[in-house]
Protein backbone atom coordinates (compact mmCIF):
# COMPACT_ATOMS: atom_id res chain seq x y z
CA UNK A 1 0.00 0.00 0.00
CA UNK A 2 3.02 2.48 -0.59
CA UNK A 3 0.47 4.33 -2.67
CA UNK A 4 -1.44 5.36 0.57
CA UNK A 5 2.15 6.52 2.28
CA UNK A 6 3.09 10.21 2.30
CA UNK A 7 6.37 12.16 1.90
CA UNK A 8 8.20 14.74 4.52
CA UNK A 9 9.09 18.31 4.10
CA UNK A 10 12.87 18.59 5.64
CA UNK A 11 13.68 22.07 5.12
CA UNK A 12 12.53 25.50 3.04
CA UNK A 13 14.17 28.20 2.10
CA UNK A 14 12.30 31.56 1.22
CA UNK A 15 13.76 32.77 -2.03
CA UNK A 16 11.06 34.99 -2.82
CA UNK A 17 8.29 36.28 -0.69
CA UNK A 18 5.37 38.19 -3.07
CA UNK A 19 2.00 39.42 -3.05
CA UNK A 20 0.52 36.69 -5.21
CA UNK A 21 3.23 34.18 -4.73
CA UNK A 22 5.91 33.15 -3.03
CA UNK A 23 8.88 30.26 -3.74
CA UNK A 24 10.70 27.91 -1.66
CA UNK A 25 13.90 25.59 -2.13
CA UNK A 26 12.47 22.68 -0.13
CA UNK A 27 14.32 19.42 0.28
CA UNK A 28 11.70 16.44 0.64
CA UNK A 29 11.63 13.20 1.71
CA UNK A 30 9.75 11.27 -1.22
CA UNK A 31 7.18 8.88 0.10
CA UNK A 32 10.29 5.58 -0.67
CA UNK A 33 12.52 7.86 1.46
CA UNK A 34 14.87 9.20 -1.52
CA UNK A 35 15.57 12.69 -1.43
CA UNK A 36 14.60 15.27 -3.53
CA UNK A 37 15.22 19.21 -3.81
CA UNK A 38 12.39 21.01 -5.39
CA UNK A 39 11.46 24.48 -6.42
CA UNK A 40 7.68 25.60 -5.45
CA UNK A 41 5.41 28.03 -5.77
CA UNK A 42 2.94 28.73 -2.85
CA UNK A 43 -0.10 29.82 -4.08
CA UNK A 44 -3.70 30.69 -1.64
CA UNK A 45 -5.75 28.85 -4.26
CA UNK A 46 -8.35 30.36 -6.70
CA UNK A 47 -11.82 29.89 -7.71
CA UNK A 48 -13.59 29.85 -11.48
CA UNK A 49 -17.08 29.95 -11.95
CA UNK A 50 -19.22 29.09 -14.97
CA UNK A 51 -22.27 31.64 -14.88
CA UNK A 52 -25.28 30.30 -16.76
CA UNK A 53 -27.63 32.46 -18.28
CA UNK A 54 -30.76 31.83 -19.63
CA UNK A 55 -31.43 29.88 -22.87
CA UNK A 56 -27.92 28.07 -22.31
CA UNK A 57 -25.92 31.41 -22.52
CA UNK A 58 -22.74 31.53 -20.33
CA UNK A 59 -20.42 34.53 -19.41
CA UNK A 60 -16.96 34.29 -20.41
CA UNK A 61 -14.17 37.65 -20.13
CA UNK A 62 -12.00 38.42 -22.50
CA UNK A 63 -8.92 39.42 -20.58
CA UNK A 64 -5.33 41.42 -20.98
CA UNK A 65 -2.73 38.82 -19.24
CA UNK A 66 0.16 40.53 -18.78
CA UNK A 67 2.27 37.61 -17.83
CA UNK A 68 1.72 35.63 -20.97
CA UNK A 69 0.99 39.04 -22.84
CA UNK A 70 -2.15 38.13 -24.66
CA UNK A 71 -5.84 38.91 -24.89
CA UNK A 72 -7.15 35.45 -23.82
CA UNK A 73 -11.57 34.08 -22.96
CA UNK A 74 -11.89 33.25 -19.77
CA UNK A 75 -14.88 32.34 -17.50
CA UNK A 76 -14.91 34.90 -14.08
CA UNK A 77 -11.94 33.94 -11.82
CA UNK A 78 -10.28 35.32 -8.86
CA UNK A 79 -7.62 34.41 -5.87
CA UNK A 80 -8.51 33.51 -2.44
CA UNK A 81 -8.19 36.03 0.03
CA UNK A 82 -6.38 34.84 3.03
CA UNK A 83 -8.76 32.77 5.20
CA UNK A 84 -11.67 33.17 2.73
CA UNK A 85 -13.88 30.02 2.29
CA UNK A 86 -14.12 29.49 -1.89
CA UNK A 87 -17.83 29.64 -2.26
CA UNK A 88 -17.70 33.10 -0.40
CA UNK A 89 -15.01 34.13 -2.96
CA UNK A 90 -16.56 32.88 -5.87
CA UNK A 91 -20.17 34.81 -5.40
CA UNK A 92 -17.57 37.44 -4.96
CA UNK A 93 -15.80 37.48 -7.97
CA UNK A 94 -18.51 36.92 -10.11
CA UNK A 95 -20.16 40.06 -8.46
CA UNK A 96 -17.25 41.96 -9.06
CA UNK A 97 -16.17 40.78 -12.63
CA UNK A 98 -19.10 40.50 -14.24
CA UNK A 99 -22.05 42.73 -12.09
CA UNK A 100 -24.58 39.56 -12.15
CA UNK A 101 -25.22 38.08 -8.19
CA UNK A 102 -26.26 34.47 -8.60
CA UNK A 103 -29.47 32.74 -7.01
CA UNK A 104 -27.91 29.37 -6.89
CA UNK A 105 -23.64 28.39 -6.89
CA UNK A 106 -22.85 24.76 -6.92
CA UNK A 107 -19.12 23.04 -6.50
CA UNK A 108 -18.48 21.26 -9.39
CA UNK A 109 -14.80 20.04 -8.60
CA UNK A 110 -11.32 21.20 -7.46
CA UNK A 111 -8.02 20.30 -9.24
CA UNK A 112 -4.13 21.52 -9.07
CA UNK A 113 -3.06 23.67 -12.01
CA UNK A 114 0.31 22.92 -12.02
CA UNK A 115 1.34 20.26 -9.32
CA UNK A 116 4.74 19.81 -10.67
CA UNK A 117 5.76 23.09 -8.83
CA UNK A 118 2.79 25.27 -7.96
CA UNK A 119 0.36 24.79 -4.74
CA UNK A 120 -2.74 26.02 -6.06
CA UNK A 121 -5.49 24.67 -5.96
CA UNK A 122 -8.69 25.91 -8.06
CA UNK A 123 -12.20 25.39 -6.32
CA UNK A 124 -14.42 25.36 -9.59
CA UNK A 125 -18.22 26.29 -9.74
CA UNK A 126 -21.44 26.82 -11.80
CA UNK A 127 -23.64 29.79 -11.05
CA UNK A 128 -27.38 29.88 -11.79
CA UNK A 129 -30.05 32.51 -11.51
CA UNK A 130 -28.35 34.98 -12.25
CA UNK A 131 -29.47 38.84 -11.73
CA UNK A 132 -28.00 41.86 -11.93
CA UNK A 133 -26.46 43.23 -8.47
CA UNK A 134 -26.14 46.42 -7.08
CA UNK A 135 -22.04 45.97 -7.68
CA UNK A 136 -21.06 47.92 -11.10
CA UNK A 137 -18.31 45.82 -12.12
CA UNK A 138 -15.06 48.63 -12.99
CA UNK A 139 -13.88 46.94 -15.97
CA UNK A 140 -11.21 49.28 -17.12
CA UNK A 141 -9.86 48.69 -20.02
CA UNK A 142 -8.24 45.71 -19.99
CA UNK A 143 -11.28 42.74 -19.02
CA UNK A 144 -14.37 42.76 -21.72
CA UNK A 145 -17.39 40.70 -20.41
CA UNK A 146 -18.94 38.86 -23.21
CA UNK A 147 -22.25 36.65 -23.13
CA UNK A 148 -21.91 33.29 -25.36
CA UNK A 149 -24.03 30.33 -25.99
CA UNK A 150 -22.77 26.93 -24.45
CA UNK A 151 -22.65 25.09 -28.11
CA UNK A 152 -20.47 28.09 -28.77
CA UNK A 153 -18.36 28.25 -26.04
CA UNK A 154 -17.79 24.25 -26.44
CA UNK A 155 -17.02 24.98 -30.30
CA UNK A 156 -14.61 28.07 -29.03
CA UNK A 157 -12.84 25.28 -27.22
CA UNK A 158 -12.43 22.36 -29.65
CA UNK A 159 -11.21 25.39 -32.13
CA UNK A 160 -8.22 26.12 -29.25
CA UNK A 161 -9.95 29.36 -29.25
CA UNK A 162 -10.36 29.19 -25.70
CA UNK A 163 -6.84 28.70 -24.41
CA UNK A 164 -7.24 28.91 -20.44
CA UNK A 165 -6.77 25.46 -18.37
CA UNK A 166 -9.37 26.40 -15.87
CA UNK A 167 -12.12 27.63 -18.84
CA UNK A 168 -11.41 24.04 -20.86
CA UNK A 169 -11.85 22.29 -17.13
CA UNK A 170 -14.68 23.83 -16.19
CA UNK A 171 -17.06 24.32 -19.37
CA UNK A 172 -16.02 20.86 -20.32
CA UNK A 173 -16.48 19.19 -16.95
CA UNK A 174 -20.09 20.66 -16.74
CA UNK A 175 -21.44 19.69 -19.96
CA UNK A 176 -20.20 15.84 -19.20
CA UNK A 177 -21.44 15.79 -15.65
CA UNK A 178 -23.50 12.95 -14.96
CA UNK A 179 -25.05 15.59 -12.34
CA UNK A 180 -26.26 18.35 -14.55
CA UNK A 181 -26.83 16.06 -17.90
CA UNK A 182 -26.21 19.42 -20.01
CA UNK A 183 -25.20 16.84 -22.70
CA UNK A 184 -28.38 15.44 -23.35
CA UNK A 185 -30.19 19.41 -22.86
CA UNK A 186 -27.84 20.65 -25.77
CA UNK A 187 -28.80 17.68 -28.21
CA UNK B 1 -10.76 47.26 -31.73
CA UNK B 2 -8.59 47.71 -28.93
CA UNK B 3 -9.15 44.17 -27.89
CA UNK B 4 -6.07 43.76 -30.30
CA UNK B 5 -3.68 45.84 -28.86
CA UNK B 6 -1.14 44.44 -26.94
CA UNK B 7 0.67 45.84 -23.43
CA UNK B 8 3.94 46.38 -23.06
CA UNK B 9 6.79 45.29 -20.53
CA UNK B 10 8.56 48.18 -19.40
CA UNK B 11 11.20 47.02 -16.44
CA UNK B 12 11.97 43.30 -15.39
CA UNK B 13 13.99 42.52 -12.07
CA UNK B 14 14.52 39.05 -11.52
CA UNK B 15 14.01 38.22 -8.07
CA UNK B 16 14.20 34.18 -8.57
CA UNK B 17 16.47 32.18 -11.51
CA UNK B 18 16.11 28.95 -10.42
CA UNK B 19 16.20 25.38 -12.66
CA UNK B 20 12.55 25.02 -13.30
CA UNK B 21 10.97 28.32 -12.46
CA UNK B 22 12.13 31.93 -12.39
CA UNK B 23 10.56 35.11 -10.98
CA UNK B 24 10.47 38.42 -12.24
CA UNK B 25 8.66 41.36 -10.57
CA UNK B 26 7.84 43.29 -14.09
CA UNK B 27 6.27 46.87 -14.30
CA UNK B 28 3.86 46.23 -17.65
CA UNK B 29 2.07 48.71 -19.39
CA UNK B 30 -1.25 47.66 -19.66
CA UNK B 31 -3.32 48.43 -23.27
CA UNK B 32 -4.95 51.03 -21.84
CA UNK B 33 -1.53 52.48 -20.86
CA UNK B 34 -2.28 52.35 -17.14
CA UNK B 35 0.66 50.84 -14.99
CA UNK B 36 0.69 47.91 -12.89
CA UNK B 37 3.70 46.01 -11.12
CA UNK B 38 3.39 41.90 -11.56
CA UNK B 39 4.83 38.84 -9.85
CA UNK B 40 5.69 36.94 -13.17
CA UNK B 41 6.47 32.92 -12.75
CA UNK B 42 8.33 31.95 -15.76
CA UNK B 43 8.42 28.00 -17.14
CA UNK B 44 9.69 26.92 -20.15
CA UNK B 45 6.66 25.17 -21.01
CA UNK B 46 5.48 21.49 -20.95
CA UNK B 47 3.67 18.85 -23.05
CA UNK B 48 1.19 16.09 -21.65
CA UNK B 49 0.18 12.95 -23.51
CA UNK B 50 -3.34 10.82 -23.84
CA UNK B 51 -2.05 7.51 -24.86
CA UNK B 52 -4.88 5.66 -26.25
CA UNK B 53 -4.58 1.60 -25.97
CA UNK B 54 -6.17 -1.15 -27.68
CA UNK B 55 -10.33 -1.74 -26.86
CA UNK B 56 -10.53 2.09 -25.74
CA UNK B 57 -8.12 1.84 -22.80
CA UNK B 58 -5.94 4.56 -21.72
CA UNK B 59 -2.79 4.96 -19.93
CA UNK B 60 -2.58 6.82 -16.96
CA UNK B 61 0.08 7.71 -13.79
CA UNK B 62 -0.09 7.46 -10.45
CA UNK B 63 2.39 9.98 -8.88
CA UNK B 64 3.58 11.86 -5.79
CA UNK B 65 3.80 15.43 -6.15
CA UNK B 66 5.97 17.31 -3.16
CA UNK B 67 4.39 21.03 -4.53
CA UNK B 68 0.95 19.54 -3.25
CA UNK B 69 2.19 16.62 -0.38
CA UNK B 70 -0.16 14.40 -2.11
CA UNK B 71 -0.34 11.36 -4.77
CA UNK B 72 -2.51 12.04 -7.75
CA UNK B 73 -3.55 10.96 -11.60
CA UNK B 74 -2.31 12.26 -14.27
CA UNK B 75 -1.56 11.92 -17.98
CA UNK B 76 1.80 11.00 -19.10
CA UNK B 77 3.67 15.15 -19.06
CA UNK B 78 6.93 16.89 -18.65
CA UNK B 79 8.54 20.08 -19.74
CA UNK B 80 9.84 21.47 -22.12
CA UNK B 81 14.04 21.16 -22.35
CA UNK B 82 14.94 24.25 -23.93
CA UNK B 83 14.59 24.55 -27.51
CA UNK B 84 13.08 21.57 -27.58
CA UNK B 85 10.23 20.65 -30.07
CA UNK B 86 6.98 19.99 -28.37
CA UNK B 87 6.21 17.03 -30.31
CA UNK B 88 9.28 15.35 -29.76
CA UNK B 89 9.43 16.18 -26.04
CA UNK B 90 5.82 14.52 -26.38
CA UNK B 91 6.86 11.15 -27.79
CA UNK B 92 10.35 11.33 -25.46
CA UNK B 93 8.08 11.51 -22.45
CA UNK B 94 5.61 8.94 -23.73
CA UNK B 95 8.45 6.53 -23.71
CA UNK B 96 10.19 7.81 -20.42
CA UNK B 97 7.39 7.98 -18.37
CA UNK B 98 5.80 4.71 -19.55
CA UNK B 99 7.92 2.90 -22.01
CA UNK B 100 5.20 2.84 -24.35
CA UNK B 101 6.57 3.98 -28.17
CA UNK B 102 3.75 5.80 -30.28
CA UNK B 103 3.20 4.94 -34.17
CA UNK B 104 1.17 8.03 -34.42
CA UNK B 105 1.24 11.11 -32.10
CA UNK B 106 -1.51 13.90 -32.60
CA UNK B 107 -1.55 17.82 -31.44
CA UNK B 108 -4.96 18.52 -29.64
CA UNK B 109 -4.69 21.61 -27.89
CA UNK B 110 -2.22 24.48 -26.21
CA UNK B 111 -3.46 26.16 -23.29
CA UNK B 112 -2.02 28.30 -20.40
CA UNK B 113 -2.05 26.73 -17.07
CA UNK B 114 -2.31 29.99 -14.73
CA UNK B 115 -2.38 33.12 -17.37
CA UNK B 116 -2.75 35.42 -14.23
CA UNK B 117 0.91 34.89 -12.91
CA UNK B 118 2.25 32.10 -15.06
CA UNK B 119 4.14 32.16 -18.23
CA UNK B 120 3.58 28.43 -18.92
CA UNK B 121 2.18 26.98 -22.09
CA UNK B 122 1.03 23.48 -22.03
CA UNK B 123 1.08 21.36 -25.58
CA UNK B 124 -1.43 18.57 -25.57
CA UNK B 125 -1.39 15.54 -27.74
CA UNK B 126 -3.05 12.05 -27.81
CA UNK B 127 -1.26 8.88 -29.27
CA UNK B 128 -2.36 5.71 -30.92
CA UNK B 129 -0.67 2.72 -32.23
CA UNK B 130 1.26 2.07 -29.00
CA UNK B 131 4.15 -0.83 -28.64
CA UNK B 132 6.13 -1.36 -26.37
CA UNK B 133 9.41 0.66 -26.78
CA UNK B 134 13.40 -0.03 -26.00
CA UNK B 135 13.35 2.38 -23.32
CA UNK B 136 12.48 0.92 -19.88
CA UNK B 137 11.30 3.59 -17.46
CA UNK B 138 13.15 4.20 -14.39
CA UNK B 139 10.11 4.76 -12.42
CA UNK B 140 11.37 4.67 -8.94
CA UNK B 141 8.58 3.99 -6.33
CA UNK B 142 7.10 7.93 -7.10
CA UNK B 143 5.39 6.68 -9.74
CA UNK B 144 3.14 4.00 -10.71
CA UNK B 145 1.82 3.59 -14.59
CA UNK B 146 -1.89 2.12 -14.94
CA UNK B 147 -3.76 1.74 -17.29
CA UNK B 148 -7.83 1.85 -17.51
CA UNK B 149 -10.61 2.72 -19.90
CA UNK B 150 -11.69 5.93 -21.13
CA UNK B 151 -14.97 5.31 -19.32
CA UNK B 152 -13.68 4.90 -16.64
CA UNK B 153 -11.29 7.45 -16.65
CA UNK B 154 -14.32 10.34 -17.77
CA UNK B 155 -16.20 8.95 -14.19
CA UNK B 156 -13.19 9.38 -12.39
CA UNK B 157 -13.07 13.02 -13.73
CA UNK B 158 -16.89 13.14 -12.88
CA UNK B 159 -16.27 11.88 -9.39
CA UNK B 160 -13.47 14.47 -8.89
CA UNK B 161 -11.04 11.42 -8.35
CA UNK B 162 -8.50 12.91 -11.15
CA UNK B 163 -7.59 16.65 -9.96
CA UNK B 164 -4.98 17.01 -11.96
CA UNK B 165 -5.84 20.16 -14.99
CA UNK B 166 -4.32 18.72 -17.66
CA UNK B 167 -5.91 15.48 -17.17
CA UNK B 168 -9.34 16.77 -17.01
CA UNK B 169 -8.61 19.00 -19.81
CA UNK B 170 -6.78 16.68 -22.49
CA UNK B 171 -9.71 13.62 -21.78
CA UNK B 172 -12.40 15.84 -22.12
CA UNK B 173 -11.36 17.59 -25.02
CA UNK B 174 -10.47 14.76 -26.53
CA UNK B 175 -14.23 12.91 -25.77
CA UNK B 176 -15.49 16.24 -26.85
CA UNK B 177 -13.61 16.28 -29.92
CA UNK B 178 -15.32 17.13 -33.22
CA UNK B 179 -12.04 15.75 -35.06
CA UNK B 180 -12.21 12.22 -33.00
CA UNK B 181 -15.72 11.49 -32.90
CA UNK B 182 -14.99 9.75 -29.69
CA UNK B 183 -18.19 10.56 -27.44
CA UNK B 184 -19.89 8.24 -30.48
CA UNK B 185 -17.83 5.84 -29.99
CA UNK B 186 -18.35 5.50 -26.38
CA UNK B 187 -21.70 4.63 -26.70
Amino acid sequence: MRKSRGGKELESRYVFRGKRVSVKVTTFALPSGKVTIREIVEHRGAVAILPILKENKIVMLKQYRPAIGRWIYEIPAGTLEPGENPRECAERELEEETGYKAGKILKLFEMYLAPGYSTEKLHSFVAFDLNPGTYHPDLGEEIEVIEVSLEKAIQMIDLNEVMDAKTIATILYFVNSNRFKWREKLK
